[in-house]
């Protein structure tokens, strides 16, 4: 039987700001990525968001970004490999403080926004991030885009990892996603983004803007948390993976 | 035999700017107290600091200060016992990370500034700091003013505390540090202070601005890491000690 | 005839996070506070906001803030005096830049939250941050909480002052506002609100929570930006003022 | 008669950090590039370091970076044109308060670091520095990378200019400066740094590591204010300069 993990980043919020439906999406992901303080979240907005998912039975994993609070994380950064090493081993241990003062446990990581996508292709940065994670916690798996360098690298070093897909982006040929400046790259209709994500995971392949169809492996799907139809858009995927016969089931579960 | 702590607030430098004589300071402490990054300390310095305590064999302890970088963390904050248990948590946190990573062991928590001097006195401020500490590792040693709230606080929660003395501040008879804004707040004389710290460790009692003897627990002394006599005291009050007949070790040793 | 000022922070958005209803507000007000970047705000949410005030004609003031971005300004630090009259002359300065880009005039600074309500008591800070608004432009008017410190320290040393009232806040015999811990602080009842303001405008005094008339002088009048409620008071607020007999101009106006 | 600035970033310090030989280097320089709080400085170094500058009769600079402190404003980040703009007018801005309060003038604006860099070659960079710099103050003179895309777009604008180049760098013969990572970029030797600037100021050319003589238009030579030989370099560079008949000025002056 497939299964697939549905992941969502939470505890967006900072101080004053709030940011994201964390409660409201809780009941429909199996993987919280809290963010950890350098492009979003704070340690009241962590803490809480650590109670809110272990509440809802949800596996916790660190969302580590760049130090960029102004800019949310989104922008790149010549950050270099050993910077990069260091602040991901920070935020890591910061939100297991949380995870260990509320009784729980850690399951991932994800690296989040522009820490996620310069990791995807370059080889320094992913060495460097899982490197950071496999001292902290070698049993802590890597969340990273499918068939990405951040995934190969992780797997070499000894993680183990989750291959992360998307309902709402079109893929190129080569694996890669669309780049959002091109007018085909997101998918608006919610029936095709339900249908390439049941496509992904029954029949492990993607239909790709060239046409072709293209081997991919989904092991988690990426769930937005804010948005007008986030949560309709969330309960429909879950209720649709489990109709189509696939467990839906947090990366480290079993 | 009489034993004697002597801790190092270190790792205080930050992206481009260096303060303090960390790693020649190392050869004469038993606990480094390292910054967290949010009064002082940044992912990069707080790595390199980790790795030279544990060249020089030296325990390492977390320094969590007030989210108060331009004032060093040195300014009064309101913040709420609820915001100082969370920060306190994300500072160990942040810090273990690099501790696990490099294979250590981290052996206490000592507030830094403002946090420690308000702790000292306030009794919701230190039951969130205790509770903090605990609730991440009940194994931590908590640093605090000797006969402060903190200490008293700290030990009713089941913590193993280390009460902190000062060579070179004079007490009142109430066992409180003379405010530095006194003129004789600070003991210049460093024969004086050798005396202050040896008397306090060998016969458990301080000498007061008052002229009273006052019964005071000595388990670790502030050593300075930083301005023109710093390396040359730190030698002297360490070799005067052991010369004493007392043994200089770190708090959780033994 | 008499006159008011309808005042209102602006401009709280960071990075990601939107807060408050600034455009829908502005037809509302005649003066807009707007946030410096340190208790909120970022360089872009200021000049989209100086476009905003300019489009809609309302006068621009700047609303410096203490330096804690998590804590929204609102926490008391113990900031001495120079360091708070050096981060109101940046804070102005960096708001003028805005203004100065797009062609405006700055008529007025009002301290924000913790920096403002120290200011209302303090002595020593009313002198640093009136100094500092002096010093940047002696054209500019000091906002502060009617008969406070800070305005008699503003008056005194040369500048024009708006007196500013709250709506939905009670009064103590004494002039102070009601601290929020009290029950009977803040005022639900919107003809309550409306009756308060209009007497204190029309009046010149204020009925406190001790049953006494209280003369006070409103030059200005604090309307929220956000919350449910917000839009629908500040235009009924607006309206009631105008109908019985009131011009609601700018502070600084004619 | 030639003549030639001499330009040093200044008010580098933060906090509790002090960095450089502000008040030691200013008797040789004739403009000072004072960091604005975002890649380094706070609002306490700023006014201090205007007002030692003024005392100095040395122009004064804002220099801009980007928001990057732990990074000292050293790493590119992908700002968008419209952050660059919003960033630098906040940072002009700032800036001009002190210079305001303390009854100056600014002369000029040089960005920092990265932001310098990738300025010298991105017309889009360029342009919305330019426009932030004209727009805040069309007055100010536009410090840039001699030949530089910044300086081309601040002429087009209507700004003035000043052509920096560098004593201690090697040229290629593009007019680029030879990459820090390539074992020729520095120039060690004081005599040689000498001999080139003068090349540049009396001859208006400079020879390159290709063995060409490039034109090189030389209107302000950067000059260090830390580092060991800081001080008796930034004597002698500007003591030979005099000798060989060029009159030293600030940028604006005259």
């Amino acid at each position: 039987m497939k299964r697939i993990d549905l992941n969502c980043d939470l505890g967006e919020s900072f101080g004053a700001y709030n940011l994201g439906l964390d409660e409201q999406i809780l009941p429909f992901v199996t993987s919280a990525n809290i963010a950890c303080g350098f492009h979003a979240g704070d340690p009241s907005v962590m803490r809480r968001t650590v109670t809110l998912a272990l509440d809802h039975g949800v596996a916790i994993g660190a969302h580590p970004g760049l130090p960029d609070l102004s800019g949310f994380g989104r922008r790149n950064m010549d950050v270099s490999p050993q910077e990069a090493y260091d602040m991901v081993v920070y935020q890591i241990g910061a939100l297991a403080g949380f995870v260990k003062a509320e009784g729980g446990t850690m399951q991932h990581v994800k690296p989040h926004g522009a820490l996620y996508n310069m990791a995807a292709k370059r080889q320094d940065l992913s060495e460097a991030i899982a490197e950071a994670v496999y001292k902290v916690d070698p049993a802590l798996i890597l969340f990273g885009l499918s068939g990405s360098v951040l995934i190969g690298v992780g797997e070499k070093i000894g993680l183990r990892t989750a291959e992360e897909v998307f309902s709402d982006r079109t893929y190129q040929s080569d694996g890669s996603l669309t780049p959002r400046n091109q007018p085909d790259a997101v998918i608006i209709d919610h029936e095709q983004a339900i249908a390439q994500v049941i496509g992904m995971v029954q029949q492990g392949s993607v239909r790709t803007q060239q046409g072709t169809d293209l081997p991919i492996q989904a092991d988690t799907v990426c769930i937005h948390g804010d948005g007008a139809h986030a949560l309709a858009f969330a309960r429909e995927i879950r209720d649709r993976l489990i109709q189509s016969g696939v467990s839906v089931l947090a990366a480290g579960h079993g």
